[in-house]
């Protein structure tokens, strides 16, 4: 990606706010395109991978307990970056600690910033097919259950908010799209 | 949509970290499914609208500096709820603020959480169609550019990393489906 810097916004002070297990919170001030100075509230995250694992007919999803929301949630599986992981070793090994699946037939759909307005958290997203079952194996504070769920599922749950989060339902309309088009 | 309790994380304890102008934080000390004890990193935030504005055969998009990221995006227009307010009407006041343009074929897409992962923001998407011309007026520390973009400019934005925030891919997925289908 090449970096555009139109309207850049110069930092004058990093103010370090938290430094959690996972995010960190920092506010920037800044100065604006215009001269004036303004602050901004950025959490910075170590950055993420996330599968579309389809087999069949159908794709692997996982229920699992979303504390900010207060609800489970069904998503495609997906998990932070290990520290130095490649995000294709990151999502091989997050498909199979998730699912119990491995693949040798993944492929990069895109990168996205989940949140750019306050985050810098990027997700890297793959298709994951001709899926070899093996066992699953979840880290020790993490509670999930599989489930294979056809198209017509996926777009219902989205309907009923069993699926709710971005990086899913864009792996739906990505799934739906592979269909009509063949590809991805 | 119904709230799932699959899984469910106890509040122990809430400690509030930071509060800010647009998001807060919070560690919540939670009890999990098997009685463990854990942290979870929890950033607060109002919510947003965004707008896949359509104007014949392109879709309105702006470029704005996003600091989290060092560089700038293009990305359908979009914008925090403020307090009290409708997710349709911030949508409508987001779109004229940002582009100039007024809708009254507005229509529900979705609304989806961007990472439920450490965050609670949700955006609610909406198509409008049937554009009528105003004029922009960002807010004082708001700069922006509006362009007119075809589809086929729109996956090249993807490719080339110029559009890369979940959001405004799942736009474009959204208008390609919509191409294909009929139905958004």
């Amino acid at each position: 990606m090449t970096a555009h810097k139109k309207f850049e916004e110069i930092t004058l002070r990093t103010e370090p706010i938290f430094k959690g297990k996972i995010i960190s919170l920092q506010v920037d001030h800044v100065q604006l395109p215009n001269g004036e100075t303004a602050t901004r509230e950025i959490v910075k995250h170590p950055g993420a991978v996330a599968v579309i694992p389809l087999l069949d007919d159908k794709m692997i999803v996982v229920e699992q307990y979303r504390k900010p929301l207060e609800k489970s949630q069904v998503e495609i599986p997906a998990g932070k970056l290990d520290a130095g992981e490649e995000p294709l070793q990151a999502a091989l090994r997050e498909l199979e600690e998730e699912t119990g699946y491995r693949s040798e037939h993944v492929k990069h759909v895109s990168s996205f910033y989940t949140s750019p307005g306050f985050a810098d958290e990027i997700i890297h997203l793959y298709v994951a097919e001709q899926l070899i079952k093996g066992e699953a194996r979840p880290d020790e504070d993490e509670f999930l259950e599989c489930e294979a769920i056809t198209l017509e599922e996926a777009q219902q749950y989205i309907r009923d908010g069993r699926i709710s989060d971005a990086k899913t339902i864009m792996a739906v309309y990505a799934w739906q799209l592979y269909r009509l088009t063949g590809q991805i």
